[in-house]
């Protein structure tokens, strides 16, 4: 396989096993396409391959990612981020990318993750880092988990920012389903890719191949709130064995939601950071990204004050052009009717959103 | 005044200028006791040092230094701290000790300092840390103050353990006046040291100069919680200068309490550590201390939980003989007595304190 992808890329390969599935059509098919192996070698490659292909299902897998809009990115492509290519042996041999494929290969993007079972503190971190660095240019990047992930994603595009989420099965279905509006929003204007095909459903395995992605793609990674379990950890170890700047984020050390954190500053040498400010410099320091790291405020000035994570998640539940209830918005929230209305309160007084007779709606942000 | 001390000592120095005030009636002295010096270096150092003594002054000290059980431990003494040799020429020329003097020696010591302005969470770590640190057989060494510095005494006190307090006045007027019993205390079974004579007011310059002692006197130093602008940043200079292991707990990034450990992790290499047990391997990482880390249990062992700070200020307020009421004891304890109602009542369901009919008392622990 490794030499026929040398030969005619991933794409070709594909196209030459939807074509043929028996070891000689394979070699007619890549005569058609000009390439001539050593029929021993094209043997070899299809009785290693064939057993694992499932023809039907591969088609069934391009058929769908038609359907959704995904596209196929290959190495040497101008979509490819090339930053993967540091991965040696394990670099993916393609990505499977909906949304916009230029979000995948910018230079100035960062990793924000953490753990799923995040504290309010660690929410806190997490809309505070991912608002400021998509205030200074950087888009961010996660793995759609709840959580810390899905928290960094959100004010991300709270903030008018680009938030890119690498799953770890096909993109036709959005992994975790509570987080299906939210990656439909992240495709809008950045980006969910997935290395799998589709139809591919997210196993243990493959969360831990997806976390190489993260940190490989990114000039930094950062972990902002992460217990000693989560796997965050592995994303911060891929970071730390290729050699990439690796921050965390300090918590109480009564909090054993921060522990994880604590033990990559105390073991993995992991840089000290408290600040959007503090991360953008991590970033910066891996030497591929010029400019300074200084907010563009494009973003965040429509607003005077920073949104809470309860805010967000209040807000994202909102539609401007149809009221709702606070029971309905506490539903789709996740939130306490109470709280809701306290949120709901704080955000009427700030002009975010506005009361009809029928119930809240969302005020898009002027400017 | 170098050349005479070290050809007579510091306490040679002293007596003879308690002697003698001019240069022919030192010289006498000197040749008294055997040192014959240069005339012309004896000169000098007389028209050096005699504007600067003020030998009436200097009676008074010693004096003062007799009625208050102060002794003085000059290099080479067996009550010595040979740690402090490491500072070379800012080493000071003598050591004035209030307490036990084998206190001072301990290999076994670490410093736990912070700042005056502590949090609630600072003094949770300040209790835990020094309560961990006492059972696990180290001296706890810190500068006095209040906040950070207080509570680490009083935990130490709490654990049975022992610890030493640095003052940056003389040793005769305990500063800050409202821990004059708690120095008390302290001389008691550990020691309050300085090495200014008695007399000596504290200024802004001897504080820093006095947290050289601390972090010189010890195998480690360990900021617990400190704002940007504490005075425990000194003394973590002080340490990182001398080459000794520097640990910084870490805390919630939203809490300018803790912005100074943050900074010390990164930007000055400290050690992340977030219990006893960490803090008592970065001191044993100085090689001069043998022996395992392992709790002796001797202490806390008669108590099943662990004290509050509150808990602690409380316990303090408190006399064994004489029951005190609730509002003396809020007086004394510095706490609202609504506040120490509570906490008095949690005392005694430990069995910690008794109510009778005149009030509250303490009881001693079991064992």
């Amino acid at each position: 396989m490794g030499e026929l992808v040398a030969a005619i890329g991933a794409r070709g390969v594909a196209e030459v096993l939807l074509e043929r599935a028996d070891a000689e059509g394979m070699s007619a098919a890549l005569a058609a396409r000009g390439v001539r192996l050593d029929p021993r070698s094209i043997r070899a490659a299809h009785g290693r391959w064939s057993p694992r292909v499932d023809v039907e299902a591969f088609a069934r897998s391009l058929q769908q990612a038609g359907r959704v809009g995904a596209r196929l990115v290959v190495p040497g492509d101008d979509a490819w981020p090339v930053r993967l290519d540091d991965l040696g042996r394990h670099r993916p041999l393609a990505l499977w990318v909906r949304g916009r494929l230029d979000a995948v290969t910018v230079a100035r993007s960062i990793s924000l993750v953490g753990a799923r079972a995040a504290s309010g503190y660690g929410e806190h971190v997490a809309v505070e880092a991912a608002g400021g660095l998509a205030d200074r240019g950087f888009t961010v990047v996660s793995g759609g988990a709840y959580g810390i992930d899905g928290m960094a994603h959100r004010s991300t595009l709270r903030s008018d920012g680009t938030t890119v989420a690498y799953l770890a099965g096909g993109v036709d279905r959005f992994y975790p389903m509570g987080h299906e509006s939210l990656l439909a929003r992240i495709a809008e204007t950045g980006a969910v890719v997935s290395e799998l095909p589709c139809g591919a459903a997210p196993t243990k395995w493959r969360f831990l191949q997806r976390n190489r992605l993260i940190a490989a793609s990114t000039a930094a990674t950062i972990v902002l709130e992460a217990g000693l379990r989560s796997g965050s950890l592995n994303t911060a170890g891929h970071a730390a064995t290729l050699g990439r700047p690796l921050g965390a984020v300090p918590g109480p050390v009564t909090s054993p939601a921060s522990a994880g954190c604590h033990r990559l500053l105390r073991e993995f040498d992991a840089v000290c950071v408290v600040d959007a400010e503090q991360m953008a410099e991590l970033a910066l320091a891996d030497g591929d990204l010029a400019a300074a790291a200084t907010p563009t405020g494009s973003a965040t000035g429509a607003w005077d004050t920073a949104v809470t994570a309860d805010g967000i998640r209040v807000l994202d539940a909102l539609s401007a052009r149809s009221p709702r209830t606070t029971d309905d918005v506490a539903r789709r929230a996740g939130l306490e009717p109470r709280r809701v209305l306290g949120v709901l309160g704080s955000l009427e007084a700030e002009g975010r959103v506005v009361r009809r007779a029928e119930g809240w709606a969302a005020r898009p942000a002027a400017g």
